[in-house]
């Protein structure tokens, strides 16, 4: 797996970036994971997908891991910025089993520490070099701009393509950001940037959807929380638009009612249990399956057409195989 | 005033730089005075005080015009980056006379406007250059240090030297930027950088702990506060700090008592009362104005000192009279 492989680096890095002695930077290393709520290290860390893909795509097109290096620690912070914003938004006390920042620290020091995280991911942009500096600033744009957009549709009911394109802001941005940056280390020209920021693309949208089919029909015990739980919480996901362009007459009504209820009640399960119904009637889930399907066949399409060293490439290959059979 | 001879040069920079047609956009658009909560145009900005500094020394010094524009911008969107995040971590519904992003549009909502707005800053420090951007990411830092440092400062005592560690971050930090990127777009060396720093560094400790003596002896109708009010809300403000070093026995004890009650109410008034006149007999007040002047001093020795020509090198002056004067 590309990740294991540029782990120790990431990790290395992410230390270095993440040194100092005050409680705000403590309460950064607390929650990439490498200590604990006392201080103590821990492992505990995530995926760390992006910085790999930058580096995985740097090598696999010759180019100066150096600079990628500082690229991939740019990306992986700015990720990370915006989870810990995005628990306060989302009022989440918990990610990954570990109570989040502003759980713990209260929601005024979460903020100053989701800022102070982009602040430091902005200085390892810059060390990497105009071009890719440039290129994370518009990819933190365009992941903040899908931020709010989440945000209306909590208010409105939503269509197939007003979905997908919050979805490539949301999630897609920082994905094709992750293929740019290893392209731009390596100096590729405009054409195959564009390529490159299109499999990332693919890739955030097969990944998006299939995520919010298993918010739905996920597995409760692997998933790690109950069937329905995205409909619940009155997630306006894929599956929600996708039936809101099929039903008509009460079926819509009711949807509509449901989904466009205000406050913080969640939604009573004999709802969740008739919207459920309502999908699988409207064949949603084989519907986003296909979609699943689509954007990450042409994902693995456009890794055949990169000048992509054949080893990397498969590994690129594995990473799609990867996320496309997670349970969870 | 310099910063009204180098208003519409700023104005029509944040025009363009927050220029957009997204919902987001709209609200940055709102939060720096150029429209009203409706969309429509409005002028509502702010003083401008940092931009018109790095356009003035980068003037006063033979720089760089359209490289200090680029800077003076960031550095402006950055100061309101952190406006739009403080008035959520202080619950302040109200600035300049208007409600605040968080006030009208929700905390999630607002924690995007500030991140948004911290990322179009960075694009145009980006712009600047890589020695600019440096600069002014290593003032955000510590700006965002020292707003952590402020959070703390609630729960415990905090010694002058505490305090001023604090402002140096939390009011100097952007202060000091806005001089040395002024001196940057000249392409001073490093001991004049280090003497722009230091002016800023001065500037910002005199205007700090002037604020904090007009939030407490400050004329009501004309600081547009009750006297005493940051008594009333707890502030660990200079003169509170200059107290807590004097004061012994009793005194100490119940000044402890006052500031480190937690919860939200308000200080009672006769509490409010007694610490006035706690102040007043210590003679923090005077002392207060003592530093004032010895840092607004220092920063007029810095200015004598500095290459800079002579009719900027008396706006400088000017405005650091015009603060001074200030009663509000």
């Amino acid at each position: 797996m590309i990740a294991d492989r540029y782990r120790e680096t990431i990790l290395d890095g992410l230390r270095e970036a993440l040194a100092g002695k005050t409680r705000l930077r403590a309460i950064l290393r607390y929650h990439i994971g490498m200590s604990d709520a006392d201080g103590n290290p821990s492992e505990a860390y995530g995926k760390l997908l992006r910085p790999a893909i930058v580096l995985a795509v740097a090598e696999g097109l010759g180019g100066d891991i150096a600079v990628a290096r500082e690229a991939a620690l740019a990306l992986e912070l700015v990720h990370n910025f915006s989870l810990i914003h995005d628990d306060i938004q989302d009022r989440d006390e918990v990610r990954r089993g570990r109570a989040t920042v502003w759980a713990i620290h209260g929601i005024a020091e979460a903020i100053n520490a989701g800022d102070l995280m982009l602040t430091i991911a902005m200085a390892h942009g810059v060390a990497a070099g105009p071009a890719h500096a440039t290129a994370l600033l518009e990819a933190v744009d365009r992941m903040i701009e899908g931020q709010s957009l989440d945000l209306q549709f909590e208010r409105r009911s939503v269509t197939v393509d007003e979905y997908l394109a919050m979805v490539d802001r949301k999630t897609g941005a920082l994905l094709s950001c992750a293929f740019q940056l290893g392209g731009l280390a390596a100096g590729v020209g405009d054409d195959v940037l564009e390529q490159l920021a299109g499999l990332g693309g693919s890739i955030g949208r097969g990944f998006q959807i299939q995520d919010d089919l298993l918010g739905i029909w996920g597995v409760g015990d692997v998933v790690g929380k109950p069937q329905g739980s995205d409909i619940r919480r009155r997630k306006k996901s894929f599956p929600i638009a996708a039936a809101h362009a099929e039903v008509s007459g009460d079926d819509a009504a009711r949807l509509g009612a449901i989904y466009n209820a205000q406050g913080d009640e969640g939604v009573p399960d004999q709802d969740v249990a008739w919207v459920i119904e309502l999908l699988n009637r409207q064949g949603v889930r084989a519907q986003g399956q296909r979609n699943v399907d689509e954007h990450f066949e042409a994902a693995l399409r456009t890794i055949g057409e990169l000048p992509l060293d054949s080893s990397i490439a498969e590994d690129l290959r594995s990473l799609i195989a990867g996320l496309r059979g997670r349970e969870k």
